[in-house]
């Protein structure tokens, strides 16, 4: 069923890994707002792969088109359609995986589910349907950005048993993220994941991960009470990003451990502003944010395809073995911060839109 | 905004926690199911406060009525309405909380984000709101139970720092869990944790816990490729019940520990049907169910109003100190599990349903 | 499927002509609008049967409640729940409609699209579920003109052969039309419909009619685009009011007589505020208010159940003959006008709030 | 907001008149489906301009390209991206209408609505945004014919004061109707409506026309009861369309002078298959299909902008005249009946697969 997000600025994606084409419509983007090629390719040039050692050797430009919505240089309030047609695709070294299910892989759902499959790459489960999605949150992030000086920081938090130290929120920056070819800006830490994806990749294994993201300048009062509750409406985001396997905001998981005084963020009143001292809640109370820092952290399974041998079976119900050929990524959760951003910011973008029109 | 969830099994609550009634619609459930009041009063029971030292004092039948869409025992495809009318309410208790924020709680969200809000019991933000999830959920609980057999397990996995040990999912009954106090079917751990309980309580206090989800005998084929995977909607239907704060399918934050070769699962094919040798993927791959049983925890962090005294501010930006009166439940953990099979069952219908066509 | 209209200010309606009750739940309606039971009763009155010969003898108080969503006499921002309980139901007239279809009605293709029906009274596709909709409505209608002085005024334009003469539409009142027993302001034509609808049920026998409605103080740039035109969802609105057949908006079907240079309406630009001389295109142009009054007209069936005998088959596929007992309106479209006024108001409420984000 | 038409069946319209392309995105069609391109094409072929004197001189070949969700000659089940991009455009023709509102035309309404617009050519409302719809209706018509042998012919009814005689259904081709220059079966009609068009055109003027759709061989049992009746839904469809202003199904505004003895359909039973004896109803009872031919009529206002010159205002608030240049269509009725016949294809597709869950 529809392959749509959000209910006011809305995004829909199409397209497969070895189709044509990849791209998006993004509808209900407000008139008015600076918009150019460039402010999307920069962000996909952060997704996309062939890359260097961390990343799949498959090596695609990316190159986005803007096909409407957008006239004089600002957008007019009507759809925009994004377009990146696939380039470096070598459909032969899928011709295995026709007939044997990749374990951890979508292959044996989608066949259950429709009957066939675009068995190249992947079709729609492919990490390449996540560029209509940048796109797209490349917009959202602009106008949040616009409106309110809203900024999206993601980087990875551990690999395998590598973890990040505590990071310093206040001087996070994209560069330090970016200087990293594991997206960790802390350098020891990153040197260590490094050897980690590199040894997994040595051994024709994958590795999984986990990634934390920082949204600072947040306007208090987006997220609806009950099912669209800003916390719900991320975590379905995130794990609507292939591998994503978990999702906890603020203590998260460690909440569950601790006493109601202990958890409560105090309240004060500073200038008329309300504030917390501390940030348990990770800026979201009752589902509705309240202007602090919204932190949140995902889990990234390792990448399901790997060139081991495994024991399968086969679309005719043959058991046996496959070992995957294809170029895949050794670690999907280097890849993930900026689909992280870019999902996150189509949540936010949405509801500052509902949240417009609340009150009288 | 709308209060909706699902695409066509939709379920729509209203109600506030001290206004005259809760309720809801739901609507897209197919005609000619078997309904009594009885099918749904029986969950809304699990789910009611005022059972013991475990719960809130409040003291409420919850008797539920339908109101509509149900016609000589069946349904009959159109709108079923529900209503459960408040009866203990007390609002008198909720004065001081008319004035002061309590922390951890979505009092300031709400007061930001409309101006005004509805002060007795947290309105809309109350726990009674998923009075409505309750009604909704034991029908696609029905629904889901007569066309595929499918059945719904939840249980308390750990409250404070007890942990109740791996469960046998093939043995595990409601009755076991229905039998603790605390909703935890390990009868060891279950004493520890309503020790757990008790001395929160005591020192005017609450404690967080997570939540254990084990779905049976579920299709395969169920989840949407990338915004609606199963997944995913199971992580916002989870997200958006009050207090919790993470969600995880399989091994979950595990995973991201793990490598591809340990984590992926074999697959096998028997008599013609695909099944996999371990479940460390919880049953949903590409956010596809694979027929396997959904495995899913979730935290939720402790009760936020507390008896005890904590500083916070004032509606009018006074710093000052809250000491909530009321009556609270000290482990929201523990009334969880019938509102997490009710939320998983809504988005079980509403993905079955639109698989029914998928394929021509 | 959803019984809901509406992107942002939602109604969704349940209940049965012969259930316990009938009723809506109105969400997305900004908080901070005064609001109370008599806001809405007042329109229901309106709409209510057994007011005289020229409707139904059911005699019904429709009494609303509102069990939720408002709160010390103003909307909350949350769902807005409606009950109308049945009284004066005498489900033994319907015996005889369990066995034979109505010509005309929509018991057989309920029958055919769901496997069975609740017979009494028509159930769902009764005209007592336009009370939920009166009910949405009649905050909708309050929520325009606070914001935008917004008025609403329909009638009836003709009835069988006899057409209301053209009404000045500047000095219209909703107190000339229900002056009228037939709701036509001319009281001529008044005179001559109320004969018209006596002697069809003189002779048991029912009669159809038009309603016109003008839109005042509608503020330009309502509708959107494409599928979400001003004018569409009018037009959608319109025909699911039971028996409307018909939609046309400013000159309608006369347009279609015409040349360009006579329907298009010259624009004009006074002390900085874009004007029409004509009003040719009802308000609306390319999907979007202009500012000018919009203008429509319905046209409404004969009602389907007369007390004449009518050859039809039976559920088991008898055929043979029918003369429907019960109590019906010889003429639906003189109950017509506050449905249309109030599903009106509910377009625009809806796209005045989609509206507001459509700029920067 | 979302130019999305259809809940399961949906799709999704991008592009203006002169931008690179237009297109559109269809989600929700079944997997399994043969489609290619060229099963498109032949429908793009009866919408584009250029076709002759009855049209609009910009040359546009039109061609479809699709980008995703078909595999081997089938539907994938996962969305299907379309595009054709822009060839003939002349911007340069547009320049005077940057300055001045065409009178009838959406200009004034997008200025007010967005701030500013896309002046070429009319961008978002042109009629060149109809060619996503015809590719996705392209769609809607094959399947729906697949699964139950549905067939769609739309005609021009009248042009102006010419009116098509009645026409015989059973035997009405769409060789028949494309035989026509103006699109009328009826020779004689049709020669005195293409002199018709031609006065128009030679008097710088435009002129308006009504168009009829009948569909054969419709599934019973399709519409849902109370908002998404299927007459509701087709009148949305019909309004959507640009320069349409009126809708009417079965005998429409003429039933408003009936009595019920004469507009109810005889219901009869033959061979456990239930049918009427006339159709005044349009195929359409309470909503939902009963199985006969859906008959319906739209009215097509007059091209709104002609060559004549015409009072209007400029962007400034300037009072004065235009004479619009460009290349414009005497007729829009005469290019409506493939679009009319793919919006209605898409209702059904969509109500089709709304019905598949409406009983256990």
């Amino acid at each position: 069923m529809a392959s749509i997000f959000g209910k006011i600025f809305t995004v829909s994606t199409w397209g497969e890994s070895h189709g044509q084409a990849v791209g998006a419509v993004l509808d209900g983007c407000p008139a008015g707002l600076p918009l150019c090629e460039e402010d999307i390719q920069k962000l996909l040039d952060r997704r996309r792969p062939g890359q260097g050692k961390m990343t799949t050797a498959r090596d695609e430009k990316d190159r986005v088109k803007i096909l409407s919505g957008v006239f004089e240089g600002k957008t007019t309030g009507t759809p925009i359609s994004f377009a990146v047609f696939n380039e470096d695709q070598r459909s032969h070294d899928y011709a295995e995986i026709e007939k044997w299910y990749r374990p951890g892989h979508a292959d044996l759902c989608y066949d259950l589910k429709y009957g066939f499959r675009d068995y190249r790459g992947g079709g729609r489960s492919s990490a390449r349907e996540t560029i209509g999605r940048v796109a797209a949150g490349a917009v959202a992030m602009k106008f949040l950005k616009q409106v309110a000086g809203t900024e999206f920081l993601a980087w990875v938090d551990s690999i395998g048993q590598v973890d990040c130290p505590a990071v310093d929120t206040d001087k996070l920056t994209h560069e330090m993220i970016e200087a990293s070819p594991v997206r960790c800006p802390d350098s020891d830490a990153s040197a260590k994941m490094e050897a980690e994806v590199l040894a997994a990749k040595e051994s024709m294994d994958s590795v999984g991960g986990t990634v934390r993201l920082l949204v600072k300048n947040v306007p208090a009062t987006l997220g609806e009470p009950v099912f669209d509750r800003l916390d719900a409406l991320l975590a379905q985001a995130m794990l609507s990003i292939p591998a994503c396997k978990g999702f906890e905001v603020g203590t998260g998981f460690a909440a569950a451990r601790m006493h109601g005084s202990e958890h409560n963020d105090e309240i004060y009143c500073d200038n008329g502003t309300f504030h917390t001292r501390t940030n348990n809640a990770g800026g979201i109370v009752g589902g509705i944010s309240n202007g602090e820092n919204i932190l949140c952290r995902m889990a990234f399974k390792p990448t399901a395809t790997i060139s081991q041998s495994q024991k399968t079976a086969s679309r005719t119900g043959e058991n046996g073995e496959l070992a995957a050929k294809g170029r895949h990524d050794p670690c999907v959760a280097v890849r993930a911060p900026v689909i992280v951003e870019c999902m996150a910011a189509l949540v936010l973008a949405d509801l500052y839109l509902q949240q417009k029109r609340n009150c009288l």
